[in-house]
């Protein structure tokens, strides 16, 4: 069955030639910065714009967030793992309503588009465009797996919203995509926006403040290598059950060594200093240690991970998957079979391990039927 | 009365093939890394070294610390403003032992070298140097104001190591200058390298670790220009004082706000964004909020100037100095007038005002005399 869902919107008439609002800045850099007021779309059209496919598929990448030092503020996205979205235009549909059609993956989503991650960001997407004209229908196809600390729900609203924004023409830009991802990832792990912003921009994103939502794209040198070693373990460890493993206070001394850390990792990330990225990335003394132990064997991959080359090593996101950094791929799948070892051996946890490039795209159209 | 003290060391005879420890390591990039280990200098040289001048004159610039969400690990040095120290061969000192000969500037400075911040770094340097038959005497020029904010006591411990350095034909390298002038530091102000690292090498230092001691250097683009605009309201804010206030614990949602400021300011000072850079400096969640109110007039200082046009501001060191930034020095002065007037205004304080640029050198010889 396919459940249905309205744009609940009603869009503000703003002519295009003041169309950023005022808090809207782009700043084009080495990094740049996005800024936009939260409470609209920083894009709002007079006229309702037209399909201009008949039907779009995107794929958003999977993305480690929190990265040691980088908790919660600083997310990257990892290339060739991700989820695929279909959306197309379906006179079946109501207009300016969404359907879920259908979902290749996990059976426990659901196909209602307001519980749904791509579905909360189709729609959102729609609102932003204001489409009344036109229904759709999407198809999600999941390449990533629910609660590995990947950015699973990222990367499914992600690829939504590209999609969304593709088929009419690509009104919006990477703020407001965003902001349609961060409305699904309040619902479904939290209001944070390191997952769906590198999900939808690539490369590394700094979050620098909510309100408005401010990002800052970290730009990893293009001629020098990344490579993430992800290794999964069989085993579950929910987003809540990992925040509420977090110290509500922290001590200044504490504070101050993981802040220094968080400086390092950003100079290393623009630098390309893979080495001294991962020694930054594990470096982290506030939220590792209180997660690690939650899940079995961590500790022991992170130690055999650095024991076998690694430059770095922590927990992707809230777990359970680890993940490692090193500047060559066939050392990376050395490191990866030491670390899925360690998960055996000391978490008497079967785990896969994957060598994957920084993803420096983000969320993108790979097919396309124009009208 | 000139007080002499001998330089308490025991010199490890190590060939110089091996001279660089285990802990040293010097990574010259964007951003140079410097490791060391604290507990011995990276150089130990097995012959003492003779001296190629018989005095030499040395200046280090004032420095600005904290920097906002920089606070204890971040650091950066002003142009034109700081320490001069002169050290000549003196054969009526005796042998490895140093004296202060005079002091220009407060009358409270000891004169002996074990209490004397200039006088602590330069033993330091000597032993670190193996200085047993050459009695040298110091003469230290203060230009910078005690308690100000401004790095004073690092100012006139890098002046003294560089100088003693120099005298001795350049031996050692930053690291163990830094460690020097911590010695003095940790005396005087307490353990931080934050000033005492910015005063040495110039520009911005960011400081990684203390054990070992690793710091990076944050190249600011040639090509762009960064201005200070320095308010020093005649009030004292002692650094013991200032250091009570702050909390003892942090919230969560604190220390990831001020860990994302750190990384935006990181990368603002990397890519040379004045404004990225004060917008960041003016974001401290955790310590300008509890020592601004110690400070009359601070905060609306602040806010004067952010009115007149600066990027930002904030707390410089532990106070009482504001200082604010802007890449335009005439822009700078009409800030520093409205700075002033709001010291007097809301804090009843005089104050006065100084535009200098970002120093990128660092403590340097300005003048010597070969033997």
């Amino acid at each position: 069955m396919a459940i249905c869902c309205q744009t609940p919107f009603k869009p503000t008439p703003i002519s295009p030639s003041t169309a950023l609002n005022t808090h809207t800045r782009l700043t084009i850099s080495e990094s740049q910065t996005f800024t936009c007021n939260l409470s609209q779309p920083s894009l709002t059209l007079t006229t309702e714009p037209e399909p201009i496919f008949t039907f779009v598929k995107s794929f958003a990448p999977a993305t480690v967030a929190n990265l040691g030092p980088g908790f919660d503020f600083l997310g990257c996205a990892v290339d060739g793992l991700g989820d695929y979205v279909t959306i197309t235009v379906d006179p079946k549909v109501r207009p300016g309503q969404i359907c879920i059609s259908e979902i290749h993956g996990p059976k426990k989503l659901s196909k209602d588009p307001l519980w749904n991650c791509a579905g909360i960001a189709a729609i959102s997407t729609m609102k932003m465009l204001g489409i009344r004209s036109v229904g759709l229908s999407l198809s999600l196809h999941k390449g990533l797996p629910l609660g590995s600390g990947l950015g699973s729900s990222a990367a499914s609203a992600a690829a939504a919203a590209v999609a969304v924004n593709e088929i009419f023409g690509k009104k919006l830009g990477f703020d407001d995509l965003v902001n349609a991802g961060l409305e699904s990832e309040a619902k479904v792990s939290g209001f944070h926006a390191d997952n769906i912003a590198p999900a939808i921009m690539g490369g590394f994103v700094l979050i620098r403040s909510y309100e408005p939502l401010e990002l800052m794209r970290l730009q990893f040198p293009n001629d020098k290598e990344l490579f993430f070693v992800l290794v999964s373990p069989e085993f579950e460890a929910p987003t809540k059950k990992m925040r509420a493993a977090l110290p509500a206070e922290i001590g200044m001394s504490h504070h101050v060594w993981n802040c220094s850390q968080a400086g390092a990792l950003v100079a290393s990330v623009l630098q390309g200093d893979v080495e001294g990225l991962g020694k930054a990335l594990s470096s982290d003394k506030i939220v590792e240690p209180k997660r690690a132990p939650l899940i079995p064997g961590m500790e022991s991959v992170k130690k055999a991970a650095i024991e076998a080359g690694a430059f770095g090593c922590t927990i992707s996101g809230a777990g359970p998957t680890a993940v490692a950094v090193i500047d060559c791929e066939e050392k990376g799948k050395e490191i990866g079979i030491k670390m899925v070892e360690a998960f055996l051996k000391d978490g008497n946890l079967k785990a896969s391990a994957m060598v994957r490039r920084l993803d420096r795209v983000g969320a993108r159209l790979v097919s396309s039927m124009p009208i």
